[in-house]
């Protein structure tokens, strides 16, 4: 079943009838400003305001309550202050008001007191199935429908429907959005704040926004979410629905986080899972709002490209490099344009550097035909998937704007699966223009390269589907802490490759259980009260056959006893001796909203010193685990390094992927899980985990 | 001596006569734009047209050939086609002209009969000590004087000379930086454009603008130098002269790099030896036009900050989030506000976050006296060294703004010490406003905290005096390869931590050698038909008394005489056993440009599989050295990792500062010297080097 209700959110998104309770007749006030700004823009459903004191607002005919309200209301704005909330709360489930947006603040933002009064609005609100959002939010604004609910007068006026849908748990950088995308000539859907999600969170407007088929791309700025799973659900349903997510998410650094969860009632989740969730989701995490409004602005007018190639095509040789270097840098290919048209080129303009970036020269300043043609024959004849050019200063003179613009919709007509970008000094008029026909406009070189990068990375991130791993079987987890030879035997049965390990009472037992694991073994003293047990002698290395087996099994009694006469001893654990594998560690956290989050590095030094390892949120499939293991820095290292044989790969990423669908299907009972080293041997040979230590989660 | 003659350029970049050769009539052409552009602008000295064919040129007389002019000549500007431009130079040189600028193309840049004209060219202008820019340059602009030698049309009208000087080696971006700077309310003293470099290179016109009062930042535009010295020569005059320099160089990547080769005729060195000289001397490198105009406009402006700590004063919880993960991310440093202050802040705004950030909330939009009173309560009790505030929307609000206005204008006379900048929607007039008294302003929260961290940055680099190290003693290099027993001996005696080793003939000699030496010892045979010692059981390691050493030298003779019977052999190195060590490498590889540059890196994996390594220009000193090493992403391990002892990185750093005199020293006979591997040994106990391979250079 699913954890988020998407019908019930229709009331609230795009309500036929909205009452205002608090409405002003001063349209400066918060009670004023949604009656002035639906007024303004044109609200498309009837428009009610509610005041005790007067019989009509702004020229609307006023009621004194909720209550006296004829006909339904499928929303219901909140602008009063904290004290009156409960008593109208109650009024409206009464009345069968359908939702709720509530500015007012004074909740659990502030204080234990606020808290409560917070749970008792999401129970009156659940009981009767009316969807709340906020409190302490900027409300929602619905383009298409007209409609307005919010105070912030950066929505005073507000521009037609456009492709971009905006989420925001903080209300202040709803609004700013709003007019920092006008400044960019761009225009949304939606914009959603949610505040304090007493009821309604990021995650419902996400969902909401998936399947909305104005959205083109959704734009989230996040604090930190309060449901996993149910974030998860909203992700998984815009990749089903070919949506674009790019989000800013707060709280990179330890300060940035410690700073975001004393800003709101917000419980985020440490950075490394969320990055790693939108990973593995394909959300695009923007460092900061020019690239949020950048990569926005590029998936709202411009298309996927089909691959990676791009050509780059430069009136100024050097900003070529610049544009080759960034897109280099960003994974983008870089082919030169083949022989013939570069021979093409060259006739045109003998001094042009033709292999990619294709730089025609300043000599199109005085010849704007030569450039046109040069875009002609790298289009034509260079196979890219996408193209790039940087037109100088020639955006500033309008004859030769209007001639490439017709050049760039001739090209778009002619190459309608290409994208096409260009940059240079340009006009809002001239961006406006050319995203009617779906060419973007940049004015910095690189931040075209970057969008085009973006593109592909989503064409490429939305292309396969989510992949689940094999359900992992459901295991009893005791929840008091196990010994090792527990934890082995419980892990082994989840399907991971645990080392396969016997414990022998007597030398006789060890030599049999050598005998039968094949030789070299290493033998481990078995006792709960020794921890360091190669410090007391406890360990023997390599024993290559049985004597050595019964003479390391009888020297270690010996000199264990000696060193701690009261240990209990149980034996010793025979196990295989692998010489032959990469050291790699395998750990599992659990995140107190995302749950377990899976680890993976190489061990000893790489995970001390360098931290290089990578995450990702449980559980996922082979193709994941894949990316994972590529991942680390230290990656050529598994492929063989000074001669030595490839690892097995595939078996590290089979064990990764089982040991996420483990601890997915037991998130309640671990709490942290560390599989370390894990020995990944040659290509064909498998890995295998010799030692383990599961941390069982303590019920609180 | 210096090898840049600073005197002889001020009559190229601040001539008192410009005489315009090819001067046209229409001021559409190549010829005639220099000519309009400095009536236009008001150029403060004699402007003198030639042209054979007319009378009066735009209102001037025009003189048929520079011998006909009457008076010195400062600077000849040539807008002659290239079959034209050697008589015109001997012209020149026969009149005494003392400098040219040159736009005329079709040289070098392509083809070889070009780049003997070229190299005519050169030798003419310095026989007349005639300075000489260009050929293929859009030439030069100073904003002081109103010179405007060029006919790039962004130069057609020039605002007010400002503070920021600009040299590119590319003529098209010349052009369009100005537009650029201009877009951003920014304007220049210089404006300088290199082209071909047939004599000033931009090296030269750094020089000039380093030693330029009114220049207060030198913006670089970059496609490699062709003389590494004189780059250094002019970074160490920017240093001296406490003047920083911002740079984007092309060629980050392979790719780029390519591409830079082919457009100019340019030899870019590698790129990591650029990063490690901007890095050695303080230059901040850009990686795209935003960042490169934005650190610009900031050095402009702002006064470099007395530390790293910042405050972040903030209307929006989560935009103070945003600027406090980029400013962690960027080493600065977010200490909370002292405990009295954030209750006098709380006291104004009871729901304020009041660490740092500091977030007034949203109730600032109603009452704009309670931002202005925390701002100041932040300023006066935070003690931070740079204040940054997010405003928000406030300023597209006319009122609002005149107070920010007089606030920030107050407290920049209040604390004249402190770096303030501001960020949030803002508009031109604004910003310009803000920076007549030195207040930053941005629109984009992170580049406010970028800005702040660039010029925390150069406070730091430019604080110190570039450090030359002790000059290595000269020694003779011969030009053949040496083998490792004379490598060995002449890097000891160049000072370098060689290990001691003896040659021993027989087994008598190797157990003496031993015994002075000191035992664990090593035996290594030697032969120079052996390449792979170890495999034909040429080594022994660990060896502890004499007995041992007896026994190895004996088994070593026989068993690789037994395999290579042919083999001449001459002995056996004895050496110390090393086993206390972190293992690394320094190696030194010889730039086509900028001379030897240094590696450092662990040894092993490290460099082959993680590239962890760093690169600095030789030579360099001591605290250069340690910031190396403290470079690579390992160097925890050196720090002493799992109980191990700190390793001795002062003796390490000894050794590479050494390392890089001894090559600055020979740079002209040594192409590469690796010291693999070289044991850093715990604290106190030194480094020591085991092998060293040093490549001769091959003279041309």
């Amino acid at each position: 079943m699913p954890l988020i209700d998407l019908a019930s959110l229709k009331p609230l998104f795009a309500p036929q009838s909205v009452a205002v309770i608090g409405a002003s007749a001063d349209p400066g006030k918060i009670g004023g400003a949604p009656v002035n700004f639906m007024k303004t823009s044109g609200f498309k459903g009837r428009l009610i305001p509610v005041n005790p004191n007067a019989k009509e607002i702004q020229g609307l005919p006023a009621f004194p309550t909720i209550a006296d309200v004829d006909g339904p209301i499928d929303l219901a704005v909140f602008a009063v202050p904290a004290a009156l909330v409960l008593p109208a709360l109650e009024a409206c489930a009464k009345k069968g008001v359908r939702s709720v947006a509530m500015f007012s603040a004074g909740f659990a933002e502030v204080s234990d007191e606020g808290r409560r009064q917070q749970e008792r609005m999401t129970a009156i609100a659940r009981d009767a199935k009316m969807r709340l959002l906020g409190p302490n939010c900027m409300g929602v604004v619905n383009f298409a429908n007209r409609m307005v609910a919010t105070f912030h007068a950066g929505f005073a006026q507000i521009e037609q429907g456009g492709r971009i849908g905006m989420v925001s748990q903080s209300g202040a950088f709803g609004g700013l959005s709003h007019m920092i995308a006008r400044d960019r000539g761009l225009s949304f859907t939606y914009c959603m704040t949610t505040g304090n999600e007493a009821d309604v969170e990021a995650s419902d407007c996400l969902a909401f926004l998936a399947q909305d088929p104005a959205t083109r791309v959704v734009l989230l700025y996040l604090e930190g979410v309060r449901n996993g799973p149910k974030f998860i659900e909203a992700l998984e349903l815009a990749r089903a629905n070919n949506k674009p997510v790019v989000a800013i998410k707060l709280g990179a650094t330890d300060v940035g986080a410690k700073a975001a969860a004393s800003h709101t009632a917000s419980l985020a989740g440490a950075d490394a899972a969320y990055d790693a969730l939108f990973r593995q989701y394909g959300v695009y995490r923007a460092r900061n709002f020019e690239e949020f409004f950048d990569i926005g602005y590029a998936c709202a007018i411009g298309d996927v490209p089909h691959g990676r190639s791009v050509g780059l095509v430069t009136v100024s040789g050097g900003v070529g490099v610049l544009m080759a270097d960034e897109a280099v840098s960003r994974g983008l290919d870089v082919t030169p344009l083949p022989e013939a048209a570069q021979a093409k080129v060259k006739a045109l303009v003998p001094i042009a550097g033709t292999g990619n970036p294709i730089d025609v020269t300043g000599q199109v300043v005085a010849d704007i035909g030569l450039f046109e043609k040069a875009l002609q024959i790298v289009i034509a004849d260079g196979g890219y998937d996408s193209l790039v050019s940087f037109i100088g200063s020639a955006g500033r003179n309008q004859d030769r704007m209007d001639r490439l613009h017709r050049l760039w919709a001739d090209l778009r007509r002619q190459y309608p699966r290409k994208l096409l970008v260009t940059s240079g000094l340009n006009t809002p008029a001239s961006r406006a223009h050319l995203q009617t026909f779906g060419v973007l406009s940049f004015e910095e070189p690189t931040y075209a390269v970057r969008a085009i990068a973006a593109l592909a990375w989503f064409g490429e991130a939305l292309a396969s589907p989510i992949e689940k791993p094999a359900p992992s079987p459901r295991l009893p987890i005791p929840s008091m802490p196990m010994n090792e030879v527990e934890t082995m035997v419980l892990l082994r049965r989840a399907g991971l490759p645990m080392v396969d390990e016997r414990l022998a009472k007597n030398a006789a037992e060890a030599e049999r259980a050598a005998a039968e694991l094949g030789f070299p073994v290493v033998l481990k003293v078995v006792s709960a009260d020794i921890l360091h047990k190669s410090d007391v002698g406890g360990v023997a290395l390599d024993l290559k056959d049985a004597a050595a087996v019964r003479e390391a099994f009888k020297r270690i009694m010996t000199t264990v006893r000696s060193h701690e006469p009261k240990a209990r001893i149980d034996g010793c654990l025979v196990a295989p001796m692998v010489g032959d594998g990469v050291e790699t560690i395998l750990g599992v956290n659990r995140d107190p909203v995302l749950g377990p989050v899976v680890m993976f590095g190489l061990g000893g030094i790489f995970v001390e010193a360098l931290k290089d390892v990578t995450f990702r949120v449980a559980p996922f499939g082979l193709k994941e685990a894949h990316r994972m293991i590529r991942d680390i820095r230290a990656y050529p290292i598994l492929e063989g390094l000074r001669g030595r044989p490839p690892a097995d790969v595939d078996a590290l990423a089979e064990t990764l992927s089982r040991l996420s669908a483990f601890t997915a299907a037991h998130a309640d009972d671990i709490e942290s899980l560390d599989l370390n080293p894990v020995m990944v041997r040659p290509k064909g040979k498998g890995v295998v985990a010799l030692d383990a230590v599961l941390v069982p989660r303590t019920r609180r």
